[in-house]
């Protein structure tokens, strides 16, 4: 049986998981996935995923990819996937690809959401998929402060310290800030992001949209290059993973061969 | 001290809880805000809802009063409430009421809202929230039928088994139904609502949009009075309680006198 290179989508409410990574003695996404595969395969099989997200964090549109013999059809898998999986992790799509293609490193792009929930009391039915922030925020000002950091730039102080990027230039091509009631919703378009890059952006959004901070401090960053400088980082549990954009086509995985489609 | 009469608005994720009601072996609603008021005041008090939701269902604008002599200012008590229930119950306003004033008798209406996640996999993140229907909805059918109940009517059909109420007339005002990508959301607003009604047009919608039951049986049942011709009764725990009238006020419990103000 020749090995065949799946790709899948994967949507988690990360709140019971310590992040997307496998790690030795706390439950993650990928610990989950690759059970089910040991269970259905009977090998253990790694599964790659495109972005490391952190403990709290969800995903819509988290790809990650696996090499396989079995022989199960890829429309199967998502069924096969989500009647062994927890009800928080679901596999929404799955197809063979390319060899050669790689969850993380054959990425063009990615979306991240942030929601926060701006009300005196934190939301019951949303707690664990919007950050609380109690004080009121002028979404006006966030919006006018978030056009200063489109294009292309070097997003060094906007990045969590430990991280080993070789370069710390991204480009941002859109930030949209929408709100509907007490739900305020950012959603950050970029080619890649750095350690807790939209976290930053948005804890230092938060601020402006308060008057606590200037919307100077964004620009400063961007030339010093200093953390110090911007906001807090926003908590993990607002973020999501939305989508993630691979080569001609937008939402999943592009089938560079066309086996097996 | 005076007895004062307090009216607050709740909002809860239902998914742990056995339902509004207080139960002798089950957790519930009543029972997590009595038990942070006889923390707090050191004697026993009723809470009584406006809507006993069933097990499963969610509010944000669940209603309830209850009487004490405690000279906590109305504006504190979310806070000191909120401090002490867990974090999938919520109290969002406070207020002080006339000694008439009844959660459950004064009401003059209420939306309920229901949400379907309609696509082939359930939601990861609102699994809690949404009721997952994989089978392809026509919205536009739903909305179509869903006139067809609009205005006074004798909604015995309706109803489940077991309701004692007086009258089985009903006065429904508005359906309201909105798709945002695999999401559809019903909007139901009326005078007032029989046992299990809202959930048993949910899921008669559901499946007139499916082209599973005519759109006939509407009228039918409410003719016929015969459960038996509608759909199945929708899951809990897609149902929300999200607003309740009062009078000369939309979202809380209107102070009769102006005491305590």
């Amino acid at each position: 049986m020749a090995l065949k290179r799946m790709a899948i989508t994967v949507a988690y409410d990360g709140t019971a998981y310590s992040g997307f990574q496998r790690q030795q003695n706390a439950p993650s996404i990928q610990g989950e996935i690759e059970k089910v595969l040991k269970r259905v395969t009977g090998t253990h099989i790694t599964v790659n995923g495109a972005s490391r997200t952190d403990a709290g964090v969800h995903a819509r549109g988290q790809c990650a990819h696996f090499d396989t013999t079995s022989n199960i059809p890829a429309e199967k898998y998502p069924f096969v996937f989500n009647t062994q999986l927890p009800r928080d992790i679901r596999i929404t799509e799955a197809r063979v690809v390319s060899e050669v293609f790689h969850a993380r490193f054959s990425s063009r792009g990615k979306i991240y959401t942030y929601r926060i929930h701006n009300a005196r009391h934190a939301d019951a039915l949303l707690r664990n998929l919007t950050a609380h922030v109690p004080v009121p925020i002028d979404v006006g000002k966030m919006q006018d402060a978030a056009k200063m950091l489109l294009g292309t730039r070097d997003f060094a102080g906007f990045c969590a310290t430990g991280s080993n990027a070789k370069t710390t230039v991204r480009t941002l091509s859109a930030i949209d800030i929408a709100q509907d009631g007490p739900l305020i919703t950012l959603t950050v378009q970029g080619n890649a992001f750095l350690y807790n890059m939209v976290r930053i952006i948005t804890g230092t959004l938060i601020e402006i949209g308060q008057d606590k901070r200037s919307p100077d401090c964004l620009l400063e960053a961007l030339e010093t290059k200093n953390r110090l400088v911007l906001g807090i980082t926003a908590p993990a549990h607002g973020l999501e993973l939305t989508k993630i954009f691979y080569d001609e086509n937008n939402l999943v995985p592009f089938p560079i061969t066309e086996e097996g489609r």
